[in-house]
């Protein structure tokens, strides 16, 4: 869909020499790169030494593309009156033989879009005024050497790409060309660029300009205003180039922003060893410590600093490295030029009031300022960053909350595969990162294995198909899990989210074969039981061998506490964490939790010490009658008491939400043979009938069968046990003095009746413990859990029961979607790729549809409790979109695994701040 | 909670002797029982000689129970005066030693509950007044019996359970004078009461009076105003007894209704050979032929007539039966009286407008109406009265379509087990009426039994735990089906609904023991292979034998046909058929169906003729990349197109929507290893590698699995495949001079995204096809099933891509209650015994939450596609509630089996004529 677009009298802006027409917020105009380079060029407080010239407006792309191709008639006129002013800056002239004006052409989006568009460099050289540019630089190899390079990018970029003459083989203008040069050097037996002389230089050029005529027809034009032209039209080509057209669909930038063109006066790093080119950070982006920090090249063009073929030497004593440290600091060599960009830097810094990523080149002994941009940084020097800023009265409060995102705090709190080391390391394979962090050790294939070697003091893997509770001691004990099947939020990859576990699942690549203990990746490798290797599971990532990791210990981290604590101060939606035993509980109060908003009773029958309380669930589950059951329920009581006395003694008077049992029975019944006769032996029942009863157990789709709720009207006594367990514990800390706040919630509700039911339990249970202990002090909540479709629909219902929902929007996106998650695998990758859905719906909430539902059942949910407290406890609680979606939504609290609470609290903080 | 009932002055209504206080519309407030004999008393038309009596309103019951059982002051007063106004039309007086008046006192509600409340007859007999009723009848034995029965009467429902003295064992004194009763006749050597003397029965009245004295600690009321008072408490006080509690929860009687007491004289149909009592109908209940018909017993009470001990006399030449056709007619033993008899029946015929059911009694030559109601009928009898009172002007057409109940048409469509002979079989076991009808055969309990038994000449029953599609076969085959398993959409229930064929599901007593072939009911008894049973699958009863059916071929029935005349000039929803294949399809028109709303396409992949189909599809499951699919699809084209066509060519330009392949590929792949080896040799593909493919098709939860759309997503080239035999068909009928109006339906879809992609392979193969012929007179509709519930929240967004909407409600259900059809046996009984909920959810539509859903759906569809056809297509388009929700709803037509579609349009009729 095209719309004819706007467009204004002025489509050029010019800077340079302490002038600007533009500055800096006309980004949407002007670009980034555009709009920098006149705010750098013209702001008063930056006029900085940029090498002139002028930007093409978005605007004119726009026009380009609505109009076949053509451009505003007023535009020819701006240009060269553009190009007469740059003349007169310069005192030279663009086409001159004598002393002629050369010019770079670049893209420009609003958003930077890292080569993904065309340069056109050294514009204004032809056979004429290379004479003139001789005269003026005496270097004829250098001024060959850019006419060459111009040649050659000129005939790909404008040629051949712009005029779609591309070959479908791969094999364009520049391969041939680039070819030429290797047989020229081949022929004189030359191993680098650098020995080619002035005389091969010139032979080439005229090679180049012969072979560009011949391949594609037309020669290489000698008028330099048509190079100029060809340089323009071509960058706005590039806009709709299928690697940019890509790019933009990933990163969701919209077609209609078009790019600006800047054209700029060439300056040069390599015309001597008077000259130099290099970057540098206002502050170090690897730990954000507040020291100037860069690396330059003498002699050389600004790609070769970022090609990494000569070691680049560090401007300043702070900026040396284990490489570097013998090279001579730029401070030592031109310490006055040092000290201008040192004065640009900060400068930069105090205007922009953020660390800014600069680029410059000295040509000759003058200083250039060629870009500057906001500088990225790792999750350290971010924190570190934010708070430092903040301190030194640079920032505000709220703008140090929203420099640090959720990414990079997570990277705090977790290890990482040192990125220097993985950057030259290829994967072997790749999957869905399912818990992010760093991870080596040895593969083991079993959770037997993985137990006993940990014991034996190694560090394991464990790689699996899937993982089922069953491997959950497995699991706990090594590094990290990779598996080759599930989702986002299959087994592993939950059970590894809630722990902080690095995680890798649904790496289809892998064929594992138990028999000969290894697996093979999709490029044939094989890696054997007992073999090293590493996961990186924030990006998927797995390698061979043990890469180092580098950590990052949060509670020594002083800028990460004095952040949280301005976070703290901004947010309003309540954060609690997702816990299954006390021990998860003083984690999560470590990392900052405002309570438990989901308490999972049955973990106790998963692990190590599951022994007894799972024989007991397994008596009370294959139980015939209420008796048999009732008798199991009473040892059971026990176990679940201790657990939850525990976890509201550790909580101290926060809020507990304690769900009663959840998960289909089935699921705690053993099924293979071996476990059955060992079950049979302690039941004393015999294999044949608990056969029969398990089987009677068996569901065909267990996310939609016997749970949650229907257990506790099925088997009210069970529902008893929870409630005696609750109640009890509450009353005895009371009467220790130790205040508790526990909730009940009830899982999987459709209708009211089903929690009237419950209450009565729950009542009837209350009264009984509160003749043995004075309850006037206990307070405890009655709720409902929403995660069925209806549930959400009937929230006005339902809200007449329960003083308090909790979204469960794992099994609502279950079911609202019809995707199981144990299934997705097969389809949701697909629908991924093909932009049928956007975002996985398991990781980050489902606005639209999941939202509306939410939306729906807070405003019918409060129109009969205006003051229903409302929170999340999905696994959507850790996603910082999510976060801000439930801020938004105005409900009370999201509640996380405890390693998301930090970055929960912080997307919290910036919803507040990011509110209209 | 009680509220405070508005009562009015006047309390007590009388009615006789051809005048009346109320009339027939007075239900509320008279009760059923009491308007009635005030319309038959009073009004101009009827005049009918009723015994004279009183009704005391159900206002009064309603200020008893909020007043501590208490009555308004002004009751006394008018009931003195009613009984005072009763003694001067009989002549006699309440109490008198020398001619007493005797009364009834019965309950009567606004809605009949049978023998739910208490009754206590012969009240004003005591001690004195027994002598005059001896001079006035002549007869010591009949009035010392009445005596007799009074007092047990009294105790038990007045001096017992209204006082509520009830004994926990159940021997309360009723059953304590029952059995002096029976030991005074085992005494004398009796054997039936009439034996007694009415020396016995005097013996028996003074043994009665002193254990009901020293049982009760409380003499019998001598006093007969006290009497009379304690019965009207005990039938208010019987309002709230257990049994009447339970009725009203069941049938869904509000509480606040309350009960009227009728207080009636006395007559005795039992007093002598010029006594008679007996039962008639305006019509003959059984087959709806309009002649007077009924029964009588000589010398009798009513009770007699219903209990069975004497075998009635027809009372005219119409009446008569194999067993009553030798006895006397009242028409020629009592011809004036029958003349009056006719006369009265005829006037209440004509005043109803109904078929009405009269208890009459002659006392001593005088003829009494006690009652009138409307008479209950079965199916046949009932269309045949509403389309013969409707040609009679009796009735208008709305009438007629209002008179007959689903049900009753139900019953027309299917055979019946007898219902004589039913009601003295006992049944052997109790399931869940699945799928209505009769049947009866030889126990068999496997498929290819089944099918070999059958081709044998034999009638089987097909027993099963559960039944899956490779049974089919023999379900089809045999003539009723008996699970132990499942529910009512279990996958028997669902097939065998579609065929309308008898089923009986989820018997869970039943113990099927395979090795021993037989099965095993809960009172032991053992039914073995081949013996007979007989299924009543509409009340989900089982009975050892063959019991006879009674069949009723529609075809001939033209009374059946008049009525859906009538039916289809009325209802405004439209009612297609959901078929399989074209046979179903004839079925569907001869139905009257009015286009196909659901075309299940992978029907051919089931049953008999699938050999071949299915092992295509199987290759096209397994194969492994894209090429191998598209030969398998290639082939699977023909059978897919041939089945298309063919249906479309039935339906002659009706409607026929086509759902594109909806379940999860596993689905077809064979489990056991014995089927795996053919395929394997079939395939030509190794058996190892087979398992393979097969296991990475398995999901934990197939119902939210890889289904559906996604399957059309994940490979376009099975929805291309379809696509093309939907358009081929449709063009090449079209070049027939068939018309045709194919719909292309996408299942199981989530979002506008999926349409899209869908839509883009309909376009290309449209687009193809249109190439080889003349595709302008052929048009199709693309559209969407809505049985997600995200789906129904993003209507507004899926209606921009479908032209139109189907609704399926089995899925949506499934989803937004998170309950698997196929595991809600677990807790669904639960659930609806409890009242959680208030009925099955599969069977009738939740219109509270699922009917929320889709009103969103609708509203939101229509907001952006005013014209957008909506239709439902799940299992709920047959059921009767549910179409008169659907045509409230405003959509456009239901779907429903084909044996469905008579009952849906009834229902669609009688929705319109329920609109206010």
């Amino acid at each position: 869909m095209t719309k004819e677009p706007k467009i204004r009298n002025k489509l050029v802006y010019g800077f340079g020499e302490g002038e600007a027409d533009g500055y800096g917020t006309l980004k949407n105009l002007l670009g980034g790169k555009g709009a920098n380079l006149a705010e750098m060029a013209g702001h008063p407080d930056l006029k900085l030494p940029v090498p002139p010239g002028f930007t093409i407006t978005t605007e004119v792309c726009n026009f380009f593309y609505s109009n076949q191709r053509k451009y505003p008639e007023h535009l020819k006129k701006e240009v060269l009156s553009a190009i007469e002013k740059l003349e007169k800056q310069s005192g030279k002239k663009f086409g001159d033989p004598s002393n002629p004006l050369l010019l770079s052409v670049r893209s420009g989006a609003r958003q930077s879009m890292p080569g993904m568009m065309d340069t056109v460099l050294n514009i204004g050289l032809n056979d004429q005024t290379i004479k003139g540019a001789i005269l003026q630089t005496g270097d004829e190899r250098f001024v060959f050497d850019s006419y060459r390079r111009l040649i050659m990018m000129y005939a790909d970029v404008v040629m051949e790409k712009a005029a779609g003459l591309e070959p479908p083989d791969g094999k364009g203008i520049r391969k041939i060309l680039e070819e030429k040069l290797e047989s020229l050097k081949k022929m004189k037996n030359y191993s680098v660029d650098t020995d080619l002389s002035p005389a091969d230089l010139k032979e080439l050029v005229q090679d180049y300009k012969q072979t560009v005529f011949s391949v594609l027809g037309k020669p290489f034009p000698q008028d330099t205003l048509e190079q100029l032209w060809g340089g323009i039209s071509a960058v706005f080509a590039s806009w709709n180039g299928k690697r940019a057209i890509e790019y933009r669909r990933i990163e969701k930038i919209p077609n209609e922003w078009g790019t600006a063109v800047n054209v700029q006066t060439m300056v040069f790093g390599n015309m001597g060893n008077d000259c130099v080119t290099g970057v540098a950070f206002t502050r170090n982006p690897g730990n954000g410590e507040n020291h100037f920090y860069g690396e330059y090249l003498i002699n050389a063009q600004g790609e070769d600093v970022v090609a990494g073929i000569r070691t680049p030497a560090p401007i300043n004593e702070f900026s040396k490295n284990s490489q570097s440290k013998e090279l001579q600091t730029l401070e030592s060599l031109m310490p006055e030029i040092y000290e201008e960009l040192d004065e640009y830097q900060r400068r930069l810094e105090t205007h922009y009031k953020d660390m800014q990523d600069i680029e410059f080149t000295v040509e000759k002994g003058k200083l250039y300022i060629l870009q500057t941009r906001v500088g990225k940084r790792n999750g350290v020097a971010s924190v570190k960053m934010a708070t430092d800023m903040y301190e030194e009265g640079l920032i505000d409060k709220n703008t140090a909350i929203k420099r640090v995102s959720p990414a990079q705090l997570l990277e705090l709190l977790l290890p990482q595969v040192d990125p220097l080391i993985e950057k030259n390391t290829p994967f072997i394979a790749k999957g869905l990162p399912a818990g992010p962090g760093g991870a080596s050790g040895k593969v083991v294939f079993t959770n037997e294995e993985a137990i006993s070697w940990t014991e034996k003091g190694e560090k394991v893997i464990l790689v699996r198909e899937e993982t089922s509770p069953e491997d959950v001691d497995g699991m706990h004990t090594a590094q990290g899990i990779l598996t080759s099947k599930g989702g986002m939020t299959s087994h592993a990859a939950l059970v590894a989210r809630g722990w902080g576990k690095c995680c890798i699942v649904g790496c289809s690549e892998l064929e594992i074969d138990l028999k000969n203990k290894c697996f093979t990746t999709l490029d044939g490798t094989v890696i054997k039981h007992g073999e090293w290797i590493t996961l990186n599971g924030t990006k998927g990532l797995a390698y061979k061998g043990a890469l180092p990791l580098v950590n990052s210990d949060i509670a020594e981290n002083s800028t990460y506490k004095k952040l949280m604590t301005l976070i703290d101060e901004t947010k309003k939606l309540g954060v609690r964490a997702n816990v299954e035993n006390p021990s998860d509980a003083e984690i999560a109060l470590n990392f900052g939790a405002e309570g438990i908003g989901l308490f999972r009773t049955e973990h106790m029958f998963y692990g190590e010490e599951s022994e007894k309380p799972l024989l007991l669930l397994r008596k009370m589950i294959l139980s015939q009658d209420e008796k048999e059951r009732r008798e199991a329920l009473d040892e059971l009581y026990n176990y679940v008491k201790k657990d939850i006395k525990a976890t509201l003694k550790v909580m101290k008077g926060l809020p507990v939400t304690i769900r009663l049992l959840d998960p289909p029975l089935h699921e705690f019944v053993p099924h293979d043979k071996e476990k059955l006769i060992e079950l049979s032996k302690e039941l004393k029942v015999p294999r044949r009938i608990l056969e029969k009863r398990i089987l009677a157990l068996h569901e065909n789709n267990p996310m939609l069968g016997h749970r949650g709720v229907r257990l506790g009207i099925s088997y009210p006594e069970i529902t008893e046990m929870q409630i005696r367990a609750i109640l009890q514990s509450a009353c005895e800390l009371t009467l220790e003095g130790i205040e508790v706040r526990p909730e009940i919630m009830i899982p999987v509700v459709v209708s009211s009746n089903e929690l009237k039911h419950q209450k009565v339990v729950v009542e009837k249970v209350s009264k009984e413990i509160c003749g043995n202990h004075d309850l006037s002090k206990v307070k405890y909540l009655f709720g409902s859990m929403i995660e069925t479709p209806r549930a959400a629909i009937k929230a006005n219902r339902l809200a007449i029961e329960a003083e308090f929902f909790s979204f469960g929007t794992n099994d609502l996106t279950q079911m609202s979607f019809g995707f199981s998650r144990d299934d997705i695998g097969g389809f949701l990758p697909t629908y991924l790729n093909q932009n049928i859905l956007y975002s996985d719906p398991f990781v980050t909430i489902d606005q639209d549809g999941i939202g509306e539902l939410l939306r729906i059942a807070i405003e019918r949910g409060r129109s009969v409790r205006p003051d229903l407290k409302i929170g999340l406890c999905g696994e959507h609680g850790g996603d910082p979109e999510s976060v801000k979606f439930c801020h938004n939504l105005g409900i009370d609290y999201v509640s996380c695994s405890p390693f998301r609470v930090p970055i929960a609290r912080l997307a919290a903080a910036q919803a507040v701040l990011e509110e209209n």
